[in-house]
């Protein structure tokens, strides 16, 4: 699917010229895009009935969060309860802490939390259900947790098969209430990252509405079955039984779900307005955006997704963003690209290969209504503890 | 120079005793490393008698800016304009933008700097030079610049064998003062990278003592020959010629220093705590730092570093911290360090494989003075424009 935009060569350039007044590296949101992706998702939860309850680590723009509730997802899904607490002073008032809280201070910032507002935290092992409970039971507390399920992502989540025995401790603890299980998985099947985001997700779905059904035979009443991202939430969603779906990069797209299948490069509403500021050679041009400004968690060249180079550039067929550092970002121009003539001063706009850990590394977007630039803080941005 | 710390398996966790009441993932900086590290590069210089001009972008924080500039550099340098008007705003005097300022707005914004501090802006294209030129003159003001080099890293930089003719041009200008010439190279030799950083050092010296002389043949008055990273500082400045170095790593060190043989990992001054969240096997610990925590542009297993994993993981052996998704890092455990039998709640210590980009993750860092730690604010964190 990146194909598309490549054939423009110089209609999307001239676009660009009403963005003069926007300095640069900047990361613009296409709020007409935006708002189409979040109608979309909230359809596809709406289809078939499961909860939509976005991560909001995509954006961490708490009006944002607000546009995907007023479209119909039921709260949404955070990392830490740090992105919790800017949430909730900003009006969000049902939250998902999907992530194990082990320590003292976080989950007494947990239970001050969710005195105010509705919120769950997740749980993955033993030792810190234990903690959980502890804690709870000495601020005569009750906690509403959802036990984390490994389905093949090596990452946090009680190994599938000891998912039974523990979810039967966790639900004996008086001062924490196991209402749901959830998983995180991505686009993997049989355990391999894969291109095949349907299979994936029908497997992700099967396999959570299976174990919910053996805890409910063991007398565990779990009503929430909660799955799903980006690439696999509408296959997820689509299994009967799954109850709730997390997606969270869906808000803008990216590089890599297009690669992925899951939209259009049409469809990604974020990108990164750069410009050229120098030009040593006819192959190569650099503009003011490196590794600071564009994330390299997901790397050109690795498998499945095999992007080349960090970013889509608009409008440029055969330029690769081929190398950052930190504050320059290589640009190499094949034949037509050289045709361009670009100059010192052009701006390019280039999709990040993730946003999500692209908009973490900007304190403010530049959110576009028409020809209308508002410069939107990034509020929960590096909010890590 | 990694395996000093890997043979005290346990002595550094229980360390982290005093650090409960710090929340994860945090970075922390130690003080009395990071004052070290200052003094050295400062003896260096003075050694070599060349100026100090350290890089910004490592710390992005204006007080320790001042306290390298009390122990001897002449100013800083920077990236950004925003960068350098956090840093001007509290209180530093004389700063180098080593970057080519092409768009209006930035040189506006330079033009009104320099009016109120020493201020020096990088060039490195006729079509640059002319733009600064015209801005400058529209203000009667005149501008302090220096020629950008490239020595071979195929960034910014006008072409070793072009500088002459540019820097002739520039010096025509009525409101542009060439005062000096500079390169960034990084640790490159023959134009590839290398783990022999005195020959890069030393080459990169020559090659810009060579290339000032030929200029003031010309009748170019070259005043200022600035060369030099952190690997390579210590050796360009011992090349006669040469009058200042920019440093900017140094101030940290970092994983990559240590593995390029610059320090050890016992200089290494800052490092992030986590905590473990998930024992989901034996072999396999996860921690609440993911790639928002570590900076993923220095890749596990690529050339010339050939680092294993994302950090260097303090007081485990064999240990790699192998994975990261956004908010967790997948530690595998070998024999030895599954022997240390990890409990989740847990701490960790990791220094990172590349400090600047990891610090710009960050709002903040815990700056450690003895057993105080001091919440301090990364305030030029995300100044892209």
């Amino acid at each position: 699917m990146e194909s598309l935009e490549t054939t423009k060569t110089l209609e999307t350039l001239e676009k660009l010229e009403g963005l003069e007044a926007i300095e640069t590296p900047s990361l613009l949101i296409d709020a007409v895009r935006m708002d189409r992706n979040i109608e979309t998702m909230a359809d596809v939860a709406r289809i078939h009935q499961v909860n939509l309850r976005p991560h909001a680590k995509t954006h961490k723009i708490p009006a944002i969060a607000l546009k995907q509730i007023e479209a119909g997802a039921v709260g949404i899904t955070v990392a830490k309860i740090a992105e919790a607490e800017v949430m909730a002073a900003h009006g969000i008032s049902n939250i998902f802490v999907a992530y194990p809280l082990v320590t003292a201070s976080k989950i007494e910032r947990a239970i001050r939390l969710s005195e105010q507002i509705e919120l769950i935290v997740g749980v993955d092992s033993l030792a810190g259900a234990q903690q959980l409970e502890h804690i709870a039971s000495r601020h005569g507390h009750s906690l509403q947790v959802r036990l984390e399920i490994d389905t093949g992502l090596r990452r946090t989540g009680v190994l599938y098969e000891q998912a039974a025995a523990l979810a039967a401790e966790i639900s004996a603890m008086p001062h924490l209430r196991l209402t749901g299980i959830y998983t995180f998985r991505g686009s993997l099947l049989a355990s391999k990252p894969t291109l095949d985001v349907a299979a994936a997700g029908k497997e992700e779905g099967a396999l959570m509405v299976q174990l919910a059904e053996h805890l409910r035979t063991q007398g565990i009443a779990i009503t929430d079955v909660s799955v799903g991202s980006t690439p696999t939430a509408a296959y997820a969603a689509a299994v009967e039984g799954v109850t709730e779906v997390r997606p969270g990069t869906y808000v803008f797209h990216d590089r890599m779900q297009a690669r992925l299948g899951v939209c259009s490069l049409e469809d990604c509403a974020g990108s990164v307005l750069v410009t050229v500021v120098s030009r040593p050679s006819a192959d190569l041009a650099i503009v003011d955006g490196g590794s600071k400004t564009f994330a390299t968690d997901i790397q050109p060249g690795t498998e499945p997704l095999q992007l080349k180079g960090f970013g889509h550039i608009l409008g440029l067929a055969d330029a690769t963003l081929a190398r950052l550092t930190e504050e320059h970002g290589m640009i190499e121009l094949g034949p037509l690209a050289q045709a361009a003539n670009l100059q010192i001063g052009d701006k390019l706009r280039i999709i990040p290969n993730h946003i999500c850990s692209t908009v973490n590394l900007h304190n403010h977007v530049m959110m576009q209504h028409g020809h209308t630039y508002t410069r939107t803080p990034v509020l929960a941005r590096g909010m890590l503890e």
